[in-house]
């Protein structure tokens, strides 16, 4: 048991020091040696884990997508706007998160690597859309594969725009902007005066994930298996709010 | 004479290959030699032109923005948009550009470069949002500096999207999503309905600014050296209309 802790923070401090250099060199350039200097790891065990610089970045970009998880709310159209506030709040604080995210950025993604993180994340907003468009929080004009693929590539663009221009350090606000400028277009005017897209709620919305993560762990190591299931997920519609209300 | 033109179409040539070679590898793994290789030109040209991989890199970027410079309208919120359609005709055919759009994509970009043609092409957007502003052309909720950030933003997200998903195959029906998502929020009803965002309309403002690009080369060669003032620039306020009328 204490071996495979130390093998999982192993695999841990690979994974960061990893992300690190790809997000500064770009898949291309960076190197295993780099990576390894970084970790502080054995030669052996970085090998053990990761017996390719094709595997690290895998690895970088496979990280379970726990920044889109985001809790179930009243409406739909505000699980996609918490799932932005949040990834937001979380790709300038994490440097895996920020690493997947750039190098889902570079031009030969697609070829090597499917894309990176943009088809899981563009999937996860279109479900959210066509659930919204079924619950009548959407106008009539939307098709919510349409709006998702805009609303997804705005956010990855306002996610560029902010880290050149301002080192991100006004990600959350620009995110704020970005639902500002679309919500209008998107959601039926009953449904818009109930969202809340203000950048402080990101904070917010991490938070309370957190605060259900330890909430999962501490069930899980009470022997609750079924916790992941209840906690997670959509599949508890009969418990639809977090603890943070839309509109609040 | 014909020793400068040869100069000039090695330089071309140069930036092409090195356009390319940024354009797949990335900044920090593209080579010189690569480039070399790729120009077809002979070393001692190479480094007469560009002394060294920065020196390439931004000659790639300082290109003349000519892609920008999109006709005068009888709206300044339809330049906005010939802008955005324009380039988005232009990115996928012309290496240069692309190669361009791409090197300021990347994380080091603003500590390089001082962000690519980013700041460019936002202060492009800002400064014709701030006159659509004073012709009436924005809702009341409207502040340009914000908004301009917001869809030039959206642009390079909707860019990196269509590459990623559909090598870029869907840029011109992209951006004009993205338009269509946008204006309601931007422009007041009445202009609203005038504005014309068809992706079609990319391919058609370009070669407009092809011909208007051919007359000022054929004015230039006769010996009219003010034919650059009168056609381009925004100084043509008597001449607003390109031949493309806005909501035509």
């Amino acid at each position: 048991m204490a071996r495979q802790e130390r093998a999982i923070r192993t695999r841990a401090q690979i994974l960061t020091a990893a992300a690190s250099v790809f997000g500064e060199r770009g898949y291309e350039a960076a190197t295993v040696s780099e990576i390894l200097a970084r970790a502080g790891v054995t030669k052996g065990a970085l090998y053990f884990h990761f017996p390719s610089k094709r595997a690290l970045a895998e690895g970088v970009l496979a990280e379970q997508l726990n920044d889109i998880d985001t809790p179930a709310r009243e409406y739909r159209t505000q699980e996609v706007i918490d799932t932005g506030l949040a990834l937001a709040y979380r790709v300038r604080r994490d440097p895996v998160i920020s690493a997947r995210a750039w190098l889902s950025l570079g031009q030969e993604m697609q070829r090597l690597f499917g894309g990176g993180v943009i088809p899981a994340w563009l999937a996860e907003t279109r479900r959210l859309l066509e659930q919204a468009k079924e619950e009548g929080e959407l106008l009539p004009h939307i098709t919510p594969a349409e709006t998702a693929w805009v609303v997804s590539a705005c956010w990855t663009g306002v996610q560029v725009y902010s880290a050149t221009l301002s080192n991100g350090d006004d990600l959350e606000e620009k995110v704020s902007l970005l639902f500002a400028h679309l919500l209008p277009f998107i959601a039926v005017p009953d449904v818009l005066g109930k969202l809340d897209y203000r950048a402080e709620r990101a904070g917010e919305v991490v938070a309370e994930m957190d605060r259900r993560y330890a909430e999962l762990a501490a069930r899980e190591a009470a022997g609750d298996t079924g916790a992941v299931q209840r906690l997670r997920g959509r599949g508890d519609a009969g418990e639809p709010g977090g603890s943070l209300a839309a509109g609040a």
